[in-house]
């Protein structure tokens, strides 16, 4: 982390991951923001993300025993102590200096998990160091873009388990960018100072060869992209837990336990891909239904209030992934910007527990949501 | 009552409920608007809450007999002229210097019901006698947090019972302080001058002994939250019916039949502790369900026009109770302006019965209000 | 009509009646607005009526032999070129100078039916005289409120029946004001030289005596309001058919057919009576099952395209009133504004009716509507 | 072409079409923007078209095979590559100087089809030489409207014909124009140098005979409008396959098949004739069902993404038909401008295509489509 601590200077009317995000938007410049926050195409998922979390309706109970409730789960063979991760997002210095190193610090002192994008813009090595060190911190995950390189690919995911990384998030969501229209229009570069310094090293893919009428994506681009023959060759190389990491069709999910994943995360990759899919919330309790509780569940996208996140449990899930509102409060504030949104979500999701009279996550069940039509 | 009286100076183009909130906005501080006119989280059910009320549709008929009509009722026992209460409401003096005095001899005159809030900043005696003095005047309930202090509690039921206060109105749906973001934006504070006075003498709850990742919610202040158990201790120490405020599942509701309560409150809060409950309007019919008639059912949330009124009724209510709006037509002008609001709602509620044909509130049925779908 | 013609100056941008509405506002001053725009409450009705028309949609069909079609209809005995009809709206001098003499004027020229307002600011038989003088004219109907003077009333049907009017339109959906509250914070009033001129004469009600607690209304006024038995001494003193206007619902309508009527307007005043109450679109179905074709069916409420007569014609609806669009006309520019919204909407629904394969309105039925869901 | 090459300045944040939409209002005069832009009555269907689109969700699926894919299509007998055709737009030189040749280049560059207008404001021969040069081409279509004059009609196919047109595309939904209300607003007026170079020598239409109370439209102007026995009639003077373009029924489906039309356009002329009729993304799904695969279907209609395309192949369509967004980029930067909505919308398709996991058209089911209730 920068030897000069950067002032904190959180506004006192910043107080929720909404103000962050509003508060955000001062600090970055377009560029960063633009990045950050755009999503694909009109941005109808993006939006679609948060308001499926609004839409849903929770059940209030009254008058149950709550003293001595927690918020404690099990998650690959570990415990912690609440149902949030840190999602992975890459070019993190490009929000603050410290970038990546802040995020781990808060996320290791505030109990999350912590899912390390292959984008970083600080070593994995350097995240893990900070993270580890930390005693009630949560589980440590690597995120993994399958390179053109199988070489590299390999000599990465080794370097993940030397540093101990718990376990490989393979994103399957993005064989090809979505058709990014924001970054586009503010002519998105990174800045000089940040790079994708995990990657430093890796040979250019070979240029493909086409014809005046050929497909660039389908003829070139697409060579590169996963299959699931590719996860077989992926548990060849290593031991570690595989989860995979943008599921949204129940026969994916259902074809991922067959492939020997250790967990899936129902995600849209935060409305970045592919616009008009749905919301991740509308997906997640089909896949829920299809793994039938074989496999742990995730999930991502438009998570931003502690109910978002009793409601995600209440559809299956058995933890979730923040992105954005991370961000913004490592712009806002550093390590402090992303330890003060961390607490304000699990504040909020222990609130919203007691309020439905569920004392622990065990009593969190499809019940705790209030449906139009009960019948 | 103060002694020099304050001007009333109601601008004449107030002419409903909404012109009164709108008002008051201009009349309040930024302090006591938050304070008052604020909701729990993004304030999603305080506006469902009102939309849901707008949301449902009347059935006018034509040509029946409407002379002589009335909307009198009978309410635990007692006759009143019409099925409308002022909800409780914490800190009157902080709308104006009158507070509950005000409210009082406003709601007693015009025939309206009352519950006193147990965090009234005007002593629940001084009130009682302001309301019981006057002929007209429909019921009054005392309105009761379970303190951490049983010794302190037993006191003050007894203080109400003295006092001539008819009931006791159990809030049940904050066993914590919801997420009321907006007042922490402005940093709420209470006045110097305005005090919960009937908490007088309270002893200060004993900190809870804390690990370092205890849950302050969970491990702290759910120890003292009201639970099932509670009432029969209630129910111990007094003679007075124990209405339950604050019932949002119908097994709830039946368990408070069995418990003994006297009546029941369909109540979100008015959407100031759990933000994306539903609104009380969606839940009050299965309410009404569960209970099938056995106790006499009120709502609040939301209601501000004597149409609503009428559907509350036609869902299965026995009476209303409101509240932000009493308090703005305080702010507004006093007594006068809480006069002024009970009367608007009176007199919409005689114009909505007689252009749906009911004479009567026992001709309020469910037909009042129109479906899109008849089958 | 006044000696020196107004001078009508449409401006050209002017092509719709919604232009209409908006220039009108322009022309009006707030009082006049106030009166002629508003609904009761929060206009949720008022906006309803509208939306329900714009909410239904149309089934093209293509290549039918559409030469020589036609908008001609019989309507209570009597044949008219096209199935549009001026609502009756009270105090048109508050519009124009001309006033109904305006409307009456452009209302026989371009064919259409008139129902002249009890409370019109010009006689009875003024109005008559110009609307009869045309060859080409519609139907001619007297809008009637039964009177708290009976004998003022019969006097009112029998000046009616002299001067040549062909039937009584009874309305029934106004026993008393609607919640008007736009017009109160306008602090709405007549202007000097603006009065109901059929009601001179009028003796004065008789104050009710009421209690302390009575209700002004239901005590008071409402015993003047007329009931099914009215009917019954309405076919006793007159020889005209009588149509009721403010059925909404089913039952309603039924008693209607059985005290004789000759048709029934499905209406909800406009949405100046009960706000919430339905659309009239929406009701209109379920009042032409409940009439299976025994009488004519009319609507008014928010017909504004000629795409909603077409609409209303497949609901089964005979023929449509309008109200508010030609009182802006009225306002624009007198006869001649008036005759323009008259022209383009018959204009539209000719063009509707050609694009939906229709040469006749025996061709519409209720497949000229799409249904999203088919089945 | 205009021999001084028009300079194309496609400012860089032009990257979507909506982009380009947006840019052409300020490069278009009102007139012509009014011209192109507008829709019928108060636009409801032209903003439902783009609505429709927007409102179908996309299915995502993961890890499957998609290196080699493509969109190419056989479409009435010929092959194409992709499955995009610029829909027939008259008077394009309003729109840029260099007019339909530069729309034809643009397209025939790209691989897309073109349906030329009868009111193109360049000569049908032209375009055709401008676009039969390009060896990529796609198909190339001339739009017909029957004119009062057969014999002339008759003429304008034959020249077709020897300019070398694939298909006839026969617009029948417009017997008459809509209520073009934008247009007449502005007093749209065609530029002096525009005109519909291929009707010049149509004789005027006999004025028809009309009593006064006679409508213009059913008795005067429909007489011309074409009926299905016109079909057989065209069938008999040209080989060339017959198109329908504006069929939006599923009887007139199966009534085209019978006539022996070679393919159909689900269209509602882009939201220009009958407003509030539906989208023809709503109505899509009905004709392909009617028509069970035995002809080709075609759609346009507010398509503006790839992924509307998508979408469109996945409700049945064999291709789209684009049109305002063309002209938007054809006012922006002439054919350069028609080129980039092209290569934008191609390549949008493609990325959605594999981010559905769909590497050919073939792959394209209606299982790309996500639906909220999946039973």
């Amino acid at each position: 982390m920068s030897r000069v601590p950067v002032l904190a200077t959180l506004p006192p009317e910043v107080v929720t991951l909404g103000d962050h995000t509003k508060h955000a938007r001062t600090v970055l410049d377009a560029n960063a923001w633009a990045y950050f926050s755009g999503g694909a195409g009109d941005e109808i998922t993006l939006r679609a993300n948060r308001a499926a979390w609004d839409g849903l309706a929770l059940q209030p109970r009254v008058l149950r025993p709550l003293a001595g409730g927690h918020t404690r789960l099990r998650l690959l063979g570990r415990s912690m102590e609440h149902p949030i991760l840190l999602a992975p997002v890459a070019y993190q210095r490009m929000a603050h200096p410290d970038g990546e190193l802040a995020s781990a610090l808060a996320a290791a002192t505030l109990g999350a998990g912590m899912v390390v994008s292959t984008q970083a813009s600080v070593s994995l090595e350097a995240v893990a160091d900070t993270f580890l060190s930390e005693s009630a911190r949560g589980p440590l995950w690597f995120q993994l873009y399958m390179q053109h390189d199988r070489g590299f690919t390999r000599a990465l995911v080794e370097r993940a388990e030397r540093a101990g990384y718990e376990a490989l998030v393979l994103t399957v969501d993005a064989p090809t960018h979505g058709a990014r229209d924001r970054e586009r229009r503010e002519n998105f570069r990174l800045p000089m100072d940040v790079h994708a310094v995990n990657l430093a090293g890796l040979p250019p893919a070979p240029p493909p060869r086409l014809n005046t009428q050929d497909s660039a994506l389908f003829q070139g681009l697409l060579h590169h992209a996963p299959i699931w023959d590719d996860l077989t060759w992926l548990h060849g190389i290593t031991q570690l837990p595989i989860v995979l990491k943008g599921i949204m069709h129940p026969d994916d999910a259902r074809q991922a336990v067959q492939h020997g994943v250790a967990a899936v995360v129902v995600s849209n990759h935060g409305g970045r891909t592919l616009d008009t899919s749905p919301a991740s919330a509308a997906v997640l309790p089909r896949i829920a239904e299809a793994l039938q509780g074989v496999l742990p569940l995730l999930v991502d996208g438009g998570i931003q209030r502690g109910t978002d996140v009793l409601k995600a449990l209440a559809l299956g899930a058995s933890a979730v992934q923040v992105g954005r509102p991370y961000i913004y409060g490592l712009a806002n504030a550093g390590a402090l910007g992303v330890a003060h949104v961390l607490k304000l979500l699990r504040d909020e999701l222990e609130i919203a527990m007691a309020l439905c009279g569920c004392a622990t996550l065990a009593d969190i069940g499809h019940d705790v949501l209030w449906s139009a039509d009960p019948h």
